[in-house]
């Protein structure tokens, strides 16, 4: 592990996208190539001997650190998109938002049996589309290794809402709350 | 450059997303550790000397091919978003499509006069997508070191239209047509 302070790099946007919410955009720790580095690398080392062999990531932001993760770990990346983006047979798996429900989908075909599947997205807040995805790797017959985060927004309880599902680890570089 | 068959690893969707459309699905270059590999590798070495500092890429299969190849360079990743997307002050670009026009953005500080900056994408059809990723360079004041793909649709004449703009190397791993 790092020590590098990837929480520093954590810009706080009030009142974005609206009244009262604040956005934690995390773009700084991707423009910067000396964090980016950090933020892949931590990941990769923490799950180094874990024997992932695919990393799963959800469109659009889970692409960002999914794919180098996938790249650093000797891994295939397998996309998490919403519907009508794959063009072939899907797994799909719907879950809860704030108001109103949305749905995620992988390839039929990414995974095998054989896959130990690690789940990566920027952001965990209440856990709902590290789940789905989840769920999307058990409908492929693989088995969920791990959660990587880059920023587990802890005060909404995310880690309670995934372990009432999968035991499996929950990493995250940076808590908030 | 190394010899290994991606076009063997595009599968063609016939009439999707509608008839007498073929779609170019590049998922299986991501979900098989030799192939990403292999990808990433392939673009990161050919502009290996080109004194690249940051890579762009357009949401959201941008980020896919964009994202590892900045971490293997050793540069940062910038994203290039839908409106609405990021959070701070933006540069926009506008630019046709067939029918009607779309928008990309990135960050205001995501740049600097410093910078030069690799553009990539999964896929080159007209060109529209990567000469407004280069014009978001331009307005940023850094310069654009040239462009990457992993598909090159040649019957469109992308590189026809880039050039017009910008002389800089187009780099595809496939043409096709």
């Amino acid at each position: 592990m790092t020590d590098f302070d990837f929480e520093s790099r954590i810009v706080d946007i009030p009142d974005y996208p609206e009244p009262g919410v604040v956005f934690k955009d995390i773009t700084p720790l991707f423009d910067d190539p000396e964090a980016l580095r950090a933020v892949v690398d931590s990941v990769a080392d923490h799950f180094a001997n874990a024997g992932i062999t695919k990393v799963v990531g959800a469109e659009a932001r889970g692409f960002l650190v999914g794919a180098p993760v996938a790249y650093r770990l000797g891994c295939g990346f397998v996309p998490a998109r919403k519907p009508g983006k794959l063009p072939r047979e899907v797994f799909s798996q719907s879950y809860s938002l704030e108001y109103g429900t949305d749905e995620i989908q992988i390839h039929k075909d990414a995974l095998t049996s054989e896959d130990r599947v690690l789940i990566v997205d920027d952001l965990v807040a209440t856990g709902g589309t590290a789940i789905a995805s989840a769920q999307l790797v058990e409908q492929s017959g693989a088995a969920v290794a791990g959660f990587a985060f880059i920023l587990e927004l802890s005060f909404l309880k995310p880690r309670h809402l995934i372990a009432e599902k999968y035991p499996q680890e929950v990493f995250s570089l940076v808590k908030v709350g």
